[in-house]
């Protein structure tokens, strides 16, 4: 255990921080050794109510919460960030002025030019933005971020159609699980028979953050987007139904074998299949698909040809693991692999 | 009671049936004289079981399960079909020959390009067509259609703007209540904590019929359709995510002018306000809004400018009322009022 | 309208308080005519946000959220009180000081012995505690309670069998809907598709309050009760599996009969039938039979014998109407009725 | 893999024959080699749609259906039977006759007196009716049993209870799953926003299958129960509130270290812990329980002294494994263990 990564973990009571902890309980790199929340100085297991279907890992139940000063370049190399928005961003600053590698699920800092926004299989080169940002802050630490979830999930299947066949314009509209709202996040009342077709800002996030995630490190890429962004009563799983309009013309056929041919990397977290494709007329669903590729995976089907925009197809993910803990844990494993950390 | 129209149903054990006799239980115009179904000779409240949460009215309790045989045109008026598709045809054509006006749920005769589909407040002019009907098929009865309930809501909210602006094209994502799918329809356990991204021929109807019903009498409008149509767990009333492209640039104050101006009928079960526009950002909802104007209505949000369409909303509407039962006695209410019946 | 009762409603802007101006809105006695919440100074629509299917009434949108220290004799001549357990005892007192009839909906002084809790066709004539609260106190005021939604559910079963074949021990399990948390209340991520077997104090309470409601005025009913309180993921409407054991034998019949001769009473919101009695193997059921007698009365079913208790059933009612805002506005209708008011 | 047992699956296509696929793919005595059901000559996955939101294991998708007079003692060493109930007797007598070792899910033989009702931790000295059988029948097979989901969930944490302090009476209100009524089982429709307070013939059998678990092999228990059966909207596990009379008196404490010193088997599939104490005041709960030990042991919570039977808890397991395919495996390796396979 000694020669593994020591990592921070911000943010470690909340629903998130659990699934980073499930996550890293056996990571091969990384052993969480910090546990920071507001709670200082409480044991794990007292600080917080455990809200997943799995265990508490025994391995924390003992640890002591820490502060976010406690956290020194010394101690830790990697600092996940698990923050709520609009606490990260002074957090994050801070740690990365200190020389911590930071690397976030907050929505803070994800549209800052100099900071990276990684899905690992879509724009692992942005990496390169790491650079740029120390000259430009001074400092030697790196924030580097990870994408709303329900971005990252339509990301994955729109870089092999970017890449082999262009896009012109995506509408997407999305079905959304309550987890993605945290905890207590959705009241029962406003979703128990019932759909919400509003999420704060994540319309807005998921054009600008696609953008970002297309184009080339420096600029957004060029492509239209909306969004109609919907709640729904499911635990966990985003479903999105998207029209996409290719530059290039192409058939149900083109699309399935590209997607099929998408490569995974070679990193612990990976999928070794980023998009799985289903062939029978009523998948990807939400409950028998969030865990594919132990939900890292996200699967496509209904994919077809319209008047529209000439293609659509539905997606499905898991939103709070290659959406969340898992995107973030994979980003980290990135940065590990080509000596950023 | 004397001077009402005579009613037959059939179909009328089903949960469709279920909810014409809700809505036809005090009507001012139409009064259930025979009720059709297979239990033919069993007492009503024998023959089924009733599925919503109102009480069973007390008026048909007693009555007895007629066969379609003896349906004749001296002793009813008007047939209402709640009728499965498939086994509606055939029964349909028949009653229509015998001199029966049939109104009609079901799905069979609806692209007959001599069968009016019926939207009252969206093309009530194509009634003409019972005249060319009937010289055509040489019947003195008549067979007019009501839309698929995700057409209907729609197409109440098309038309004004198809009025007023003109619309190239129009792509839909669905999320459709359980209840849509009839009883005993969809299984829990395809729909608890899930999402299913396919009802078989959905999307196929709402393409072809938002044609019909948008075109004059005699041919499809030229407008491109793409429809996504999901079923989530919601008991009643559908959401639909429209992105709409019009020919005139339209401003989202522009649409809600429209949508809010948009005149209901003088009919008993028409709305006052077919289109409600809500201006807060989180409606409409399925559960809160799938009652307005007793079902009636649809309920309009989210009216927004998006960088592919132009034009993005929501609209709810309550899939059994508005888009079932309630539709197909507006549309003979409209007929009686046209003088057809 | 000039001789209604003039009312205030404290905790108007909360979905019970919703639920009172829902109910309150036409009510041929009382009249709504100062709501009470801290967004002072406010219009109702802008302090609060509509949470029922229904439409907020319009002849409260306008209307100016008070203070409660603006609450005088003069003005109201009932206070109904929707407040939250804990902050309800000492405003109450106050007002009663101050010479005002309180309704309460809050547990805060259901115990005290000088106050009565109320369900009218239990235990009206506990009204006459009044008299000694007003001696005891030494105020012109009064405060009556009515009891906690499941309690009052299951009084209304037990209160004709208590009559007619005395009462030894009852255990109950409830599976009670989310409504009963209020607003936020239950996260949906506790009980999508899950069961949570603890509600906070609710067992004590239906211990402790069922035992006030049988017993005379001034003691508590000889009776033991045990009691098992569950969360289930519906909206409305609280489902009580009840074992029973009666002093005198009893068989199915004889309770059917019983429960189908409980009288109602004669007041504006008092149901024709306290207790409806269903005969199909699987009723009552939660959302099919929640509204009965417009939610106020309850429905019971699967009456049978068993080897432990002697006798079991199932009984379903309201908890927002029955067990909350109409409860509490019967509870008024009587002390009215009989001149307390 | 050649030397593992050779197994055959009735009812191979069928949701719990899913459950038996899942279980037994990568079992280390048993290997699936003859999967029975109706679509003889098909292939697998063909056959069947798979609701598990685990992938169809590879080994199992090319496989033949295969009918069940194909399948005959020389070629497999044991069968289960996850045939539904009222098909399961003849098929299961035939099995026996030819000399096969059937262990059965289906409720047709289970009360009879020569077949053995088996949960492994509660009574499996009961296998010794094997012997009896086999004189009685003339038969060189058997016909073991494994008892309805609901009722193993309770034996279990009945067994140390009546070991220790013996029990007189046991009232039980259940709060069971979609899941165990197999598929398409429950329409949606009745149970979205529902409870539904009848299970057919479920309370039956807890009664008479409770009785036999804990009674010695040739006499039911004296024990009275109670039950009350009630579906509620959740995926899977049943969760029980059970009220409880000993013999002798105990108190929480005692009932906990019972509990928590309860043994488990040394067999693959028998969980460590059969019971699982849980402390907080709001578990066990359906969702974040049902998977402990592997969906194999059971969470008790909420121990507590009541009024009317001196003990109260509740009780959550997974339905489809441990009180399913898990506990029929379970028996299996048993009966393997003991020699009589």
């Amino acid at each position: 255990m000694t020669d593994k990564m020591k990592v921070a973990l911000l943010g470690a009571a909340g629903v998130l921080g659990q699934r980073f902890l499930e996550l890293l309980a056996k990571h091969q790199f990384f052993e969480p050794t910090a546990l920071v929340d507001v709670m200082v100085g409480k044991r794990y297991q007292e600080a917080t109510k455990w809200r997943l279907s799995s265990q508490m890992p025994q391995t924390f139940r003992e640890m002591k919460i820490q502060s976010v000063d406690s956290i020194s370049k010394g101690e830790v190399d990697l600092v996940f960030s698990a923050l709520p928005g609009g606490l990260a961003r002074q957090i994050e600053l801070d740690l990365a002025k200190k020389g911590l590698f930071v690397v976030s699920k907050a929505k803070d800092l994800r549209t800052e030019p100099d900071v990276p926004l990684i899905v690992p299989e879509v724009n692992g080169d942005h990496l390169s933005l790491i650079k740029k940002q120390r000259e430009q802050r001074g400092w030697e630490g790196a924030i580097v971020t990870d994408p709303n979830c329900s971005t990252t999930i339509l990301a994955l299947t729109l870089k092999p159609l970017w890449d082999r066949f262009g896009l012109d314009s995506v509408a997407v509209a999305t079905m959304q699980s309550i987890s993605g709202a945290g905890y207590p996040g959705v009241a029962s009342l406003d979703i128990i028979d019932n759909v919400v077709p509003y999420i704060g800002e994540e319309e807005e996030k998921m054009i600008i953050e696609l953008k970002k995630l297309l184009g080339p490190e420096d600029k957004p890429a060029e492509i239209s987007v909306a969004a109609s962004c919907n709640r729904v009563p499911t635990i966990d799983g985003h479903m999105e139904a998207a029209f996409v309009r290719t530059r290039k013309k192409v058939s149900p056929e083109d699309v399935k074998k590209t997607f099929a041919e998408f490569k995974g990397l070679d990193l612990p977290t990976a999928p070794h299949q980023p998009i799985i494709v289903r062939d029978e007329p009523d998948r990807p669903q939400t409950r028998l698909d969030r865990d594919a590729g132990n939900g890292m995976s996200v699967v496509v089907g209904r994919i077809r040809s319209d008047e529209v925009f000439g293609l659509s197809y539905t997606v499905v993910g898991h939103n709070t693991i290659r959406g969340g803990a898992g995107g973030a844990v994979l980003v980290a494993e990135l940065c590990h692999s080509k000596g950023y950390i």
